[in-house]
C-alpha cells in the first residue's frame, strides 16, 4: 500500500470551530491498523436531527442496511465509525455485529437503538469483531470534545493519504451558523455515492425533512458528480447532522424546504459537500491530477452528465492524462460510447482554453506547444461541446496512473 | 509503447490454407510506422457475399460510415485497411479520404466502388491523406497471392504484441468448407464491438443476409462478450467474405438462415471467432492474464450478462487479479454495482474451483494456501451465481496492470 501523500492534497487546512452540541473522540481498537485511530465516536445533544445519503449498491453493507432503518425517525445521539473493516458481505454476522454495536452506542450515549448511526469503512467480507471496540464506546462517549474535527478525520480514513475536513458558515436568518464537516476516500469511488464516508455537522436548527431535501439535492453537483475509478462501493455514506444550537442564539427553526431564510444554508452546504467531494478525488488512489469535465450543448442535462462520466470513467481519457497528453480523440471516444445523442460533426473540444476540436474536425489552428504545456498543470479542465442542445453538467475525477494499479493489486494482502 | 510480447501469446500459429477466391497483399506505406507494413489489400473473386457489424460509437471513423454504405448490395470484391491512422473525427477530410481510397482501390479492383470495403486502425483525429498509399493499390492488388494470411494479420497491427489469426473447417452438405480469419486489437477493446478490426473469409457460398444474421449471432457471445478497458473504439469494425468458390466442388448454396445444413459451419464460425476475441484479450494492453467471468443464477441472459461486465470492467476486479489477490469482496462490488436484481444473501463466488463466498458470507472452508496458488495461474476464472434465476452469461477480460496504464499514457506521443 502506498504511502506517499498525493501530490493534490491541500497545502493548508482549515481551524476546525467547535459546532455546538457535537462532541468527538477517537481511538486505537486495533480493528486493523496498528498505531493509527481506526475508531471514531460523534455524540450529539438531545432533538439532533439527520438527513442521510447512501450507496445505491444492491449489495449494501450491514451498517448501510442499519442507519436506512433508523433514518426515518429523522433523530440522532450517536455516530459510530470504524476503519480496516467494512462489515459488508458479513451475512448474519454482519447484522449481528452492527445490532451489537448499536446497543452498546445506545447504552453509552444514554438514547434508544434507533438514534445511533454506524458506518464501517475497509476490507469486503471479514466478519467484523464488534466485541473488539464495543467496551470502548462508554469512555469515548464520556471523553467526547467538541474541537476534534481532524482527529476524526483522520480516524475514518483507510488508503487515504491526507485527512479531509471543511468548514463553512451561513446565515439563517440574522444569525451565523457553521457547517463543518469531514469525509474518506479513496478507491471505489464512483456515482452513485461518491465518497465511501463523509459526516457533515451544523448547528442551525433545520427539521429531517428539510435537511434530508436539502442533502439529496446537493450530492446530485458534488458528490455524485465525482468518479474515481468507477466502482461504487457497498458502504457509501453520508449523513448531515444539524444540533440546532442555534435556535438559542436567535436562528430561525426551519421546517419548510421553501423557507427563503434557507438560501445562504443551502449554499454554504453544497459549498462544503464540494469541497469534501474535491478532497476526495483530488486523493483518489494514485492520483497525480484533477479532471474536471464540463459538457454542454447535451440533449439534456441528464444526457450531459452521462456523457461527462463516460469521458470521466474512461481508461483511455485518465492514462492519457497521466501521461500529460492532450489525446482529445479518446475524448471523442468516450463521448460515441456513451450511448447518448451526439452528433459527431458537431462536437468541440477544449483542453483548458486549448480548442483542439472544432466540428467533427480537429482545429487546425491549436498549438501544440502550448497544450503540452497546458497538461503539465495539476488541474486539467475537459471541456466537450456536443452542439446539439443546452444540457449541461461538470463532473470531478482523477489521473489514472501505474500507482493506481500499485495500490489496488496488493490491497488485501 | 511497450514492445513486449504477451506473456499470453499463443505458444503456436496454425499453419493457414488457402481460402479460394482470396488474394492478400502489404506494403510499408509509411502512415505512421517506420520499417513495418501498414497496408493490406484483400481481393475476392467475383460474386463474394459480405456481412459486417460495427461500432455502436455515435462517433464512428469515416471508414465505419463508408461500410455501413456499401453493406446492404452484400458485395465485395476489396478491402483495403490500413493502421497507423484511424480516420475517425476528421470530418469532411475523412469522407474524403474514403472516397478517394473507394476510387482507387475500384479502380484497382476493376469493381464497383460499391464493391469496396475499408478499415483504418490507428490514432485518432489526424487527418489521414489517402495520397500517401492510394497509389499503391493497383501494383497491391496485382501482386496478391492466397497465401498470406500472417503478413496480413501483421500489417494491421497497432498496439497489438502479436499477430492474430485462426482457421476452422466445416462440411456444408458433404463438402469441405473452410474459413481463415485475422484480428487486431488491443485497447479500446469493449462491446460493443470488441474488436477494433477483424476480417474472416470463407470459400462457402452463402448468401450475404444469411452470412449477416449468422455473424450478427455469433458475436454475442464472442466479440461481443469481451472487454480490455470498457472503452468502445470509433473503429470497430469485423467483416466476414464468402468467396462461394466451394460450390464448385458440390457445396450447396445457402439462402435460408434456418437451413439445416448449415449446422457446422456455424460451429466453425462461432469457434472462429471465439479464438479471435480470445485472442484480442489475451493482447489486451499489458494484459498479463486472462479472466473469465461466468455468471449464472440471474434473473435473465441479459442481465448476466450485464452484472459480468460489470465485474469484468471493473478496475479494482482486474489490478486484484493482477495481483494475484482472490479479492471476492470487490466481485461483490461489481455486482451490487451493477444495477441489476441481486441479493447479497444468495450470492456465492467461486475462484476456479475454490468458492470463496457463499449465500452472503465467507465460505469459512476455504484455503488461502489453495486459491494463492491459483491466484498464480495465468488464466483466471471467476464464477457469481447470484441465486435468483436461471439466466447465465460469460464474459472473457484480462487483468490490469501498470504497464496498461504506462502503454496508454504515452501513445499518441
Amino acid at each position: 500500500m502506498s504511502t506517499a501523500i498525493s501530490p493534490l492534497a491541500p497545502k493548508t487546512y482549515p481551524k476546525m470551530p467547535a459546532i455546538e452540541g457535537v462532541r468527538m473522540a477517537t481511538a486505537e481498537a486495533g480493528i486493523k491498523y496498528k498505531g493509527r485511530t481506526d475508531l471514531l465516536v460523534m455524540v450529539f445533544d438531545p432533538d439532533t436531527s439527520v438527513a442521510g445519503v447512501f450507496t445505491r449498491s444492491l449489495c449494501p453493507s450491514a451498517p448501510v442496511d442499519f442507519c436506512r432503518q433508523n433514518l426515518p425517525a429523522g433523530k440522532a445521539r450517536v455516530l459510530v465509525v470504524n476503519s480496516g473493516n467494512a462489515n459488508a458481505f458479513t451475512g448474519q454476522k454482519g447484522r449481528a455485529a452492527t445490532s451489537a454495536t448499536g446497543k452498546a452506542a445506545a447504552k453509552a450515549a444514554a438514547c434508544s437503538e434507533g438514534d445511533v448511526f454506524l458506518a464501517s469503512t475497509g476490507v469486503i467480507g471479514e466478519p467484523l469483531d464488534a466485541g473488539i471496540f464495543s467496551h470502548l464506546l462508554e469512555g469515548l462517549v464520556k471523553e467526547a470534545q467538541p474541537d476534534k474535527w481532524a482527529e476524526a478525520a483522520c480516524a475514518i480514513m483507510t488508503t487515504d493519504t491526507y485527512h479531509k475536513i471543511a468548514t463553512v458558515t451561513a446565515k439563517l436568518g440574522d444569525v451565523d451558523v457553521t457547517i463543518n464537516g469531514i469525509a474518506k476516500g479513496a478507491g471505489m469511488i464512483a456515482p452513485d455515492m461518491a465518497t465511501m464516508l463523509s459526516f457533515i455537522a451544523t448547528d442551525a436548527p433545520i427539521a429531517a425533512p428539510v435537511l434530508q431535501a436539502l442533502l439529496a439535492k446537493g450530492t446530485g453537483k458534488t458528490f455524485n458528480a465525482v468518479t474515481v475509478d468507477s466502482d461504487t462501493s457497498t458502504s457509501d455514506t453520508l449523513l448531515l447532522f444539524a444540533t440546532g444550537a442555534a435556535a438559542k442564539r436567535g436562528a430561525p427553526v426551519i421546517s419548510d424546504v421553501k423557507d427563503p431564510r434557507l438560501s445562504s444554508f443551502k449554499r454554504a452546504l453544497d459549498k462544503i459537500l464540494k469541497s469534501l467531494a474535491l478532497q476526495v478525488v483530488r486523493d483518489g488512489e494514485g492520483a497525480r491530477k484533477q479532471i474536471e469535465i464540463r459538457v454542454e450543448g447535451a440533449k439534456s442535462s441528464r444526457s450531459a452528465k452521462r456523457v461527462a462520466l463516460s469521458i470521466a470513467n474512461s481508461p483511455l481519457v485518465k492514462t492519457a492524462v497521466a501521461g500529460e497528453d492532450a489525446n482529445w480523440g479518446r475524448v471523442v471516444m468516450a463521448v460515441g460510447k456513451a450511448g447518448e445523442p451526439a452528433d459527431r460533426d458537431r462536437l468541440s473540444i477544449w483542453f483548458g482554453d486549448h480548442r483542439l476540436a472544432h466540428e467533427g474536425e480537429r482545429d487546425p489552428s491549436y498549438s501544440e506547444e502550448a497544450i503540452s504545456a497546458y497538461m503539465t498543470r495539476d488541474e486539467i479542465v475537459i471541456r466537450a461541446d456536443l452542439g446539439i442542445g443546452r444540457g449541461k453538467a461538470t463532473v470531478w475525477t482523477c489521473d489514472l496512473t501505474k500507482e493506481y494499479v500499485a495500490i489496488n493489486g496488493d490491497y488485501r494482502s
